[in-house]
């Protein structure tokens, strides 16, 4: 079972990361641009068959190694 | 409007930062884990009305600058 995986960083939190690659669009020519936000990206293949076990158990990976908490948020999804 | 983005590896090409995650996940104590890979996530936010013209922007973004397509694919969708 695949799970996806995405680690934000929260709304206040600058992302000079992001804001790097707005800026590069906009000298490339992009126009009305707003705001480019940078994250993560996790596929996590799981040996699961229980939905919602293996829900609990990418959250738990999240909490504990994937994203810190203070400064991010996570979002999980089941993956086709 | 806003979209996600994420740009993952494809599918033959080694991925050594998503095997480390994996390695220190199993190393935590997760059991019954197939494998992890990791990608970037993009949130773009467009000054456009239009979900096509939008997202034809974004597919341009990233076949210019935030995906490599030799190595990566690219998926976008739109973002509430």
């Amino acid at each position: 079972m695949k799970f996806s995986v995405t680690v934000t960083l929260k709304k206040d939190v600058l992302d000079p990361q992001g804001k790097v690659v707005s800026q590069t669009l906009k000298n490339m020519g992009v126009e009305n641009l707003n705001q480019v936000r940078q994250g993560k990206f996790f596929e996590i293949d799981l040996d699961e068959n229980d939905t919602s076990k293996g829900h609990d158990k990418v959250k738990e990976m999240c909490e504990k190694l994937l994203a810190n908490q203070i400064i991010e948020d996570f979002k999980i999804n089941k993956a086709e």
